[in-house]
């Protein structure tokens, strides 16, 4: 099991690659002022590339959305706002038709709303290929929201077999959380893309708020991501998110998102569900930091002890 | 000016280049366990770190520090305590008890108590050489706590000196908050090494806590840093270091914590010091992120407004 950690990207999280191309494309043609829809991922990205580019940047977020992320956005001048709703496809409507009252640049992830961004994600297929010189992993575990990673890894990994730079792609797997799993139950019913795209789920509920997308937005390059590379869709649910979270932590010291930690605890149902075995060869994107979400995270640990500055208050240590 | 951006190491700090030194050395040397003092960035570093070389960690934080530092510090399975004290020398000496007592292997980075953790910290130095490939900046502007950053950057420097590979060292300026500025205090006042270790403040108060060392532990390197390359120490208040934060955030997109931001705090007293002027080169050092301490981060900014899913509650947008 290989981790391609996306946690030191500029603010945290593997949004900072579409974002980057995203909001050099905004500045290209003029744009003052841009919006995205966000779990807070790409608020961090585009309040921080809009801040650098001296542009006005709108925030919308879901309702329970951490106010961690938002403390980072909004320090870098963006105006948050928390939408009354938990459905991401209300809030792309609002601001679809914000972005067209008022003039600003829709610079949300989605590939069907800004196809620029989708590059910048692209490059993380690019890598893959760069850092496996010696053969890419059979399998490549990627979390699914609006699907949009996953349907940008497929097509950067299309782009390298169109070049002959590699013959075969790896399957991709895409993991949703069970409690918000449009595209596991798509993959599951054999739905087309607008099929899964017009099914949305009716009450997203998860700790995992990065992929709690009610619509498949990116359907159209998400589905056969999965079905012409013989990969598959598992779902995960909050306790065996946390679970991973505290894995991964514990074994390597990488403190990721819930949203990042399904693709740890994705291996394990992969394996009963015979997908994976024993000698299987498999990189998890882990797609943004623990820090972002730093009140999940404080349900897998106690309180911090206050002590005195004496050494009888250090009890029952484990010496070396 | 230039930033040195060490935000996006593996745990969010400049710590990180210390502390894969230590842990290396202290496996090598048999250890099981580590402990350290940390105001929360050595306590990351060391428990990610321990975490994956499958050892024990015992993190020893200050009263007041903030426990976004301390969720990621425990979910990496690191014992964290808070000790009753704002005096990081109080701190010191009940882990210098303990890992007696124990057999504890001292992680901490102050050099004078684990010289290996230097080494790692001189690799800024020897980046900074790389990365100026045209000639190093006139200044180099460093937060300063206990010191053992401004005297490892100091060390690395004069590694270069030693190789013939700079004539010139950049002039070393170490900039503390007002309300525990023990360093600066000794600059102005022309003491000695040893007089500075032994001159502690009495009363550290500042929102900066990752630099609010009430001892000067690393002054035997700190002090000549300053001293024998011309440069300078400056103290900079509360407010000013959170209105550099700001300024960072809104002008680069930048996130830091308040340790950092003292160093952009800085330029303008250097510039009314005349130590700076127009043509002056300068390389500030943003040692951790901003996401460390949202705390504090929190007080720059308002509550997100909760608008309910309409157009119209959009309000007082700016077109573009």
């Amino acid at each position: 099991v290989f981790l391609k950690n996306e946690i030191l990207n500029p603010t945290g999280s593997f949004k900072d690659r579409q974002v980057s191309v995203g909001i050099s494309k905004a500045r290209e043609m003029g744009a003052r002022t841009v919006a995205v829809v966000s779990s807070g991922n790409v608020a961090a990205a585009a309040a921080a590339y809009a801040a650098h580019a001296g542009m006005e940047c709108y925030v919308f977020v879901a309702r329970h959305a951490p106010e961690t992320k938002l403390v980072q956005v909004k320090v870098c001048g963006a105006k948050a706002y928390r939408v009354d709703t938990a459905h991401a496809s209300e809030i792309f409507s609002l601001v679809i038709a914000a972005c067209k009252k008022f003039g600003w640049y829709h610079l949300s992830t989605a590939g069907m709303y800004n196809p620029f961004n989708v590059e910048g994600a692209k490059t993380i297929a690019y890598e893959l290929y760069e850092q496996f010189a010696d053969g890419l992993p059979e399998f490549v575990i990627v979390p699914v929201g609006g699907g949009g990673l996953l349907g940008a890894v497929w097509r950067g990994f299309t782009d390298l077999a169109e070049l002959g730079l590699i013959t075969r792609l790896p399957k991709l797997v895409g993991v949703q959380a069970a409690g918000c799993a449009p595209f596991v139950r798509a993959i599951q019913n054999g739905e087309s893309p607008s099929e899964t795209f017009g099914n949305s789920w009716t009450n997203p509920e998860t700790i995992a708020g990065g992929i709690a997308d009610d619509v498949v937005f990116d359907a159209h390059t998400a589905i056969p991501a999965v079905r012409n590379t013989g990969g598959t869709a598992v779902a995960v649910d909050d306790a065996q998110i946390l679970a991973a979270e505290r894995l991964l932590a514990l074994t390597e010291g990488v403190f990721c998102e819930p949203s990042s930690a399904t693709t740890i605890a994705a291996l394990e149902p992969l394996r009963e569900m015979n997908v994976l075995t024993d000698t299987s060869t498999v990189c998890c994107l882990i797609t943004g930091g623990g820090f972002k979400d730093v009140e999940s995270a404080q349900s897998l640990v106690e309180e911090t002890r206050l002590i005195p500055a004496e050494l009888s208050a250090i009890a029952h240590p484990i010496s070396s």
